[in-house]
Order: C-alpha cells, then structure tokens, then sequence
C-alpha cells in the first residue's frame, strides 16, 4: 500500500500545489469520462507544465509503485484515458498526468511541411496554425475543438480525412516520450525518411498510453487546397456506392476529400431532429453520398470535373440522382447533415454504436450479414449507419426505441450480444472490431475473443520489454 | 557446434533435395553481395516453396541453434541480407533462407485498392499486376527489375516515389510474418484503419529480417494516373531550388510525382559517360531539378500548369531556365539522365556515397557544411550529389580520381572517415545517416555513435523480446 500522502506531497513539490488536484469535486471531470459511463478511484490528478516535470512526475510514481494514467482531451470512446473501475483497495488507483498544459507550438515549417506541437495542442489550433503558414494539417473529426494531439496520437485519431491524407499514424514523423521508467526518449525528428533501425514511434502511435507519455509530436503538412467542390449523391444500394467511389478514384485520384456514406435511416433521423434541415434531393433513396473533393490548384475547375463524372455514373446505372454545391453555404448544408449524426441518434433512441472496417469490396455484403444476423435476434432494432466508405470503416449502429430499450431484462449483456454480432459480421469479412476508436478498457475482451492468441503474446511481449512494472495505463489494451 | 549434415538432411526433407544448395559455387551468388563487398560462410541455401517450409526450416535451424539469415533479391547495400564475415569456427555462419521461390500475386482488389503478394515477388511484378488492374504501385527505384518485396518491406525501400506515395511502409496494410520461434503471425489485412493494439507490422517494417521472415505482404494501391508531364528546371542555388519546391507544392499539391536534384559535378559526369546525351538547357548552372508531375485526371493540362508556374518563379529569381518535355522521348530523356548516374559514377572514380537525410529547409546549410568539412580534410575529393529532394534526401558522394584514391595509404580508414564527416554534418540538422538504405551490418557503428543509447537500449529490449535467442539475423541492425 502505498504512503498516498507522501506521493501526493512528492507530486507538488514538482509541478506546484496549484497542480495537484485530489478533491472530488475538483478531480470530477477527470475521473469519469465525458458520457458518464466510466470512472473510478485515483489518487489524485497532476498537471506538468514541461517534459522534465512529466519525466520526474513518473519517475515519483514508479518509485512508489503507483500506476500512471496519461490523459489528453479525455473525449475517447472506449475508456481509454479514463479510469475504469481502479480502487485504492486493491492497488489499481492510479495518478492522472494530464497533459493540457503543455500546450506550445513549438514550429511550424512551411518549407518542409512541418509541425512539432506539444502533446497537450487542442487539434483544432494545431489546424489553425498550419492554415496561418498556408498548410494544412490532416486529421479532422467531431471533437477537435477539445480533444488534444497526445490523445490523437495515443489513439491513432482517425476521422473524415483519413481517405485523403491517411489517420494520425500517417502525420506523425517523431515523438518525444516520457517511457514507463521516467527516462525520455526524444525522437523528435522531421524526416520524411530514415532507415535507421527499429520504427519506434510506431510502437506509441496507438499504445493508447500503456508504453509511455507522448510529450510532443513531430507532424508532417499538406499544401492547403485553394478549391473546393462537394456532391450529394444517391444510391439503389451500398454495391452502387462502391462502384461509384472506385469510378471516382481513377479519375479524381486524391483530390476525394471525403467519401461520407448514410443509409436512409439515418437521414430521417438527422431530418427529425433538424426540422430546418433539407436533403438536397432524392430523400427516398436508400443510400445517400457526401463527397467533397479538393485541390491545391485554384484553377482547377472541380465542379466541371463533376459535372464530366457524375453523369457516366448515371449512365451506369449507379447513381440515383445527384446535386452539386452551388454555393459555399450549400457545401456547409451538406456538411451540417453529416455532422449532425452525433447529435440526432442520441435523442433518437438507444443506438448501440460499433466503429468496425473490412474491406472495401466486402462492405455491401458486411452490412447485409450484420442487420442480418441483428434484426434476426432483435426484430425491434432498426439499422443505422454512417460510414467513411473510402476506408471501409462503418459505424453500424443497431438502434432500439427507448422504450423497447427500457423494457429489455439485461441491458448491459443485450448491448454487449448485439455488438458481438456486428463483430463477428466484421471478424467474417477479414475486418476489424475497431476501426478508429481503439480498444482502452471497454474493447478488451473483443480483442482476446478475435484476435489470434499468438497476436496478443506479441503484443504482451512488446509491453512487458518496455514496461515490466506494468505501471502504465493498467487494464487498457491488454489485460 | 552444430551437426550440419544432420540440419541440411533436415531441410532437404522440407523443402526437396533440389532446393538446399551447398556447393561453393552454388551457393556463391547468396553469399557474396552483387558488387564483391561482404561475404562469409554458411551451411546452406534454402528455397522455400511456402509459408508451411519456411516455418519448418525455421524451426529446425532454432532447434539446431543455427543462425537464420532471410534473404530477397539481395540488391542492399549494406549487408543487410548477405552473410559479413560469418564462420563456421565460431558458431556464426547461418542458413540462409532466400524467398525467391515465394513468388505469387495472391489477389490484386481494385476497388479497394490492395495487392497481395508473397515476399519473393519481383518489385517490377507487383508494378505490372497493379497496372493491369489500372492501378499503381508507388514504390520505385533502380534495382526493381530484380529486388523482391520481402526485402523492400525489410528495408522500407524508398526511391524516387517517395515524395508522392511514401516509401515502402506506407504502402504496408498487412504481413505475414514466419516469427524467430518459427511460429507463423498472420496479419494478413488490407484494411485502412485498424485500431487494435500495437501496430506490430511497423516492426518489422525495415527490421532487416531481424525479428522474422516476412513472408506476404498487403500493400496498397494507387490511381494509376493518366497524364504526365517533366521540366527540366535549372537554378543558381540550392536554396533557390527549395523556394521552387516550396512555390511548386504549394500549387501543383500532390501531382509532384518527382523531384530530383543534380548538381553540376553529377551532370558532367553522366554527360562524360553517356555521350550521346544532351542537356535540355543551360548547361553551366550549378543546379538542375528533373521534375515530373502526374495526375489521373486525363483531361489536365499539366503543361498548362508548369506554364502557369514556371514563369512565376522565374520571375522571383529563383529559376535560371526551364524545358518542358514536349514529347514522351524527351520526357524518357530527361529520366535518362537521372537513371545513368549509378553506372556514370562508378566509372567516374572512387565515389564514396551517402545516403543522408535533413529536414528540407536545411538542405542548403547541410549540403555547404558537409562540402566544406570533407573539403578541408580531402581536397582531392570532388563532390557530386543527387537528391530526392522533396523527402530531404541527399546522396551526397564525396569523390576520389581513380589515381588519387590508389595512392592513399589507408583506404577502408579513410572512406569510414569521410562518411562520418557527411553523417556529422547531417546529424548537426537533426538529420540521418541512413535515409533508405538501411544499416545492415555496414552502419551498426555509426547507429552506436550518432544515436542516443537510451534508443538503442529500446531496440535491443524489442529484440531480445521476440528473438531472445538472437538467431535471427544477426550482426545487422544491433550488434
């Protein structure tokens, strides 16, 4: 058991007082995560203020043989960052670094395009500054305005840009860690290439915190596109979507921003929801596409390249209907249809959410065996879905009705049964159980039911190498 | 000592008599590298036919504590996949492993833009078979006609590509990997995202063969595109060139498919070789780019584009002169020059080349401070450079007159000396040594004196946590 007080005081005396918080109140918004579903005991929440305060942070910790959990934005989905069910009785309590003071832009590099950011950057000013060196900065999703670049990079944040410039793996060219014995590794570099040895940073990207504290971050730039031009589309079937995309990549190449599938379900609930809202056209066809595409060269004339491709699709058969943005504001009413997904399906009922992939190829037929093998059980869910289809990834989202939900015996077992399903829909198709959220707590007993065992020895191996204390982010990951 | 007749019966029953080699002459072309460096002893080749007979002779060599060396088209250039300096007297002479039977496309996926292939697959194979399906591969470079993409994933090759589809690894989805045990871990995957755990394929991802045998690989596709174009661009200054790629970036986005820096030396000295070769333009500039654009857009006017552009940095002063190619021949002409430096500079003289990389702003500073630290020791040595210059990377190659070089007392000592006064300088940018060669066994001492400890010490614990028996492949990467 160890002497908490003393810990605590060790803890203050490297940050300062005013960065040690240990009262319920004050620790709240640190212990539980944001949608209430997670928490438990920790000793106490500290805020360094630099990489050698962190370092000295752990180095105190180890000693006392106190766990360390890493914490950026604290906006994760599976628990990851938050803890979950740790107890000062049974030594699992841990103490919460949170890096959101560390929060410099240490460079930006317009020539090399760029980025060294410290682990605490809300994403969105680490897009702001690149958009001041007129660049851009890849990674964009819901909860940019609050989540940071340590989490992105611990969680591999993907997003709506991941088709067009790759997940946070793809940016991130070095790292500063703090690793699980206090010591710091800066592998900080800019490189586009370096052949020198094991690809380290790797092993962090996604480690969701159980290998070290990411510090700061060496992201790579794109050039910023000077033009713009977005499409909603409309399909007969998720098979038409896909032979739609693949037409559009040999011809639009990267220039496809964004690729954003919704079933008709889901419109109607985004519909009900924004009564204002209107579809741009075609609102009873089963499947509908946001697709932006984007261009360094302000002369390009994209909505003519539209107007070139659309209409082969149509002759194919593949395309139900299709209107082009006309207008700055109609983009952003495409693009308020999709963000409004969030929003909508939490007041629309009890929707078991799932961030699954397969192949692209396998996506129709992913979908079809999932509602299938979910409504053949649960007759009362209705299917929603949105999916970032140039990546294979979908959020399946089996919905119940509140009451249906309300009146179900095993709430909890039901929510896992259901996701299982779709899991194993996925797991069919070579796919994965999660695409872009991670694993943290709530994930873990997917990953040991689908993934071969001989994987996660590997994985145990990588972590105990590193970690053989097993003091950093327990119960995350791995078991 | 082991009994090698015992082993070799071993994997003569795995993999059929025809398929060990064991006789001198046979077995020479695996055991010396194709330019005559690196050799050593070895009990025997052996030639796969599958992932089963890999695993198996994998196996028996551990049984046997017998070194395991994988080997693909063996076109390295640093020992990585050649025997250097093993012995039977001590214990160190392996089996080699060459995969080169392995050689099956086992699924092109055009919609989802995927290649699988087995490690033995000719670079130059893969190419073709993504071509046929109107697809690309990224990954290009001199040696594709006969390296094999086991070999390219194990020293995540780079090339000429790299600065518009990322080198090797980035094309990585998945592998299947034969694991030191003999164990065999299928990652096979093609998915875009996977957030599940560590990312283990970025392990063995430029490994070197270190921690497995990569035995098939996942690798992403590309749009083929559909329209080039090729500038010959000539400039006064490095500096000036990056101002030019900079503006270039900044405008023509991702369609820069290449841009390669020649300095004047170079120039002249392919000239020298190749006759009958002419420049496109000013002949007397310190600098020349070969730059090529590409896109899948058939109706893009990229001679339209460079004509936009050109004059723009023409008139910042930062352009001498430019030549569009005005046809597929001169085009081929352009990349003729660029393609016969390796042959022009092996006749040229004793050309010590390096394989450096710094961030793309400090490429001026490095390239004065390297010329003038080898100058002041050497002022014999002549210095040519050719640069992938988007990705920072220079293969900067101090030079020795044939008659200058056979005079020096102590050659091996010197070319070491000059190498590490490049490796200096670029290390002064927080750049690297090894840029996409790899290390090999050829670097080992440079990745001991230019890196942290604390970064080796993490290799080492990675090493030893999958491979505590050290038979793989040792004496590269990690001593």
């Amino acid at each position: 058991m160890p002497d908490t007080a003393m810990l605590l005081n060790e803890l203050r005396g490297i940050v300062g007082t005013d960065h040690v918080l240990t009262d319920a109140a004050d620790i709240h918004p640190y212990t539980e995560d944001w949608r209430g579903r997670y928490r438990g005991q920790v000793h106490g929440v500290a805020f360094p203020a630099n990489t050698e305060q962190t370092s000295a942070l752990v180095s105190a910790c180890v000693r006392a043989s106190v766990p360390v959990l890493p914490q950026g934005g604290h906006t994760g989905l599976v628990g990851g960052g938050t803890p979950v069910g740790t107890s000062f009785a049974d030594g699992t309590a841990p103490v919460i670094i949170n890096l959101r003071r560390m929060n410099r832009i240490r460079d930006v590099d317009s020539v090399g395009n760029t980025l060294i950011a410290e682990a605490g950057c809300i994403l969105q000013t680490i897009q702001e500054a690149a958009a001041q060196h007129d660049r851009l900065y890849g990674v964009t999703f819901g909860a940019q305005g609050s989540c940071q670049i340590g989490g992105n990079v611990s969680t591999n944040a993907g997003g709506t840009g991941v088709l067009k410039y790759g997940s946070t793996r793809d940016q991130v060219l070095g790292l500063e860690v703090v690793l699980p014995d206090g010591r710091v590794w800066n592998g900080l570099r800019t490189l586009r290439k370096d052949n020198t040895g094991y690809a380290l940073r790797h092993l962090f990207v996604g480690a969701e915190g159980t290998l070290g504290i990411v510090t700061a971050v060496a992201l790579r730039l794109h050039p910023k596109p000077a033009v713009m031009a977005a499409a909603w589309l409309t399909m007969d079937s998720v098979d038409h979507a896909q032979q739609c995309l693949a037409a559009l990549q040999s011809i639009a190449g990267d220039r496809i921003a964004a690729f954003e599938l919704l079933n008709q379900e889901q419109l109607r609930t985004v519909l009900a929801h924004f009564p204002e809202a209107r579809l741009p056209t075609d609102p009873e066809a089963p499947y509908a596409v946001l697709l932006e595409l984007s261009d360094t060269y302000a002369q390009a004339n994209l909505d003519g390249m539209l107007e070139d491709v659309l209409p082969q699709l149509s002759e194919k058969g593949w395309l139900r209907d299709a209107a082009i943005a006309g207008s700055l504001a109609q983009r952003h009413a495409f693009w308020h249809l999709r963000h409004g997904i969030s929003e909508a399906n939490r007041k629309a009922g009890m929707g078991l959410s799932t961030d699954v992939a397969v192949p692209v190829r396998d996506l129709a037929a992913f979908i079809e065996t999932a509602s299938r093998a979910v409504t053949a059980r649960y007759p009362q869910a209705t299917i929603v879905l949105v999916s970032h289809m140039g990546d294979g990834n979908v959020h399946f989202i089996p919905r119940f009705s509140f009451d249906d939900w309300n009146a179900l015996p095993h709430q909890a077992e039901t929510a896992d049964a259901v996701r299982a399903l779709v899991h194993d829909a996925a797991s069919q198709f070579n796919g994965t159980f999660s695409a872009e959220h991670g694993v943290g707590s709530v994930l873990i007993d997917e990953l040991e039911r689908l993934r071969p065992p001989l994987e996660l020895e590997l994985m145990q191996r990588l972590r105990n190498a590193w970690d053989p204390a097993r003091l950093f982010n327990p119960g995350k990951v791995l078991r």
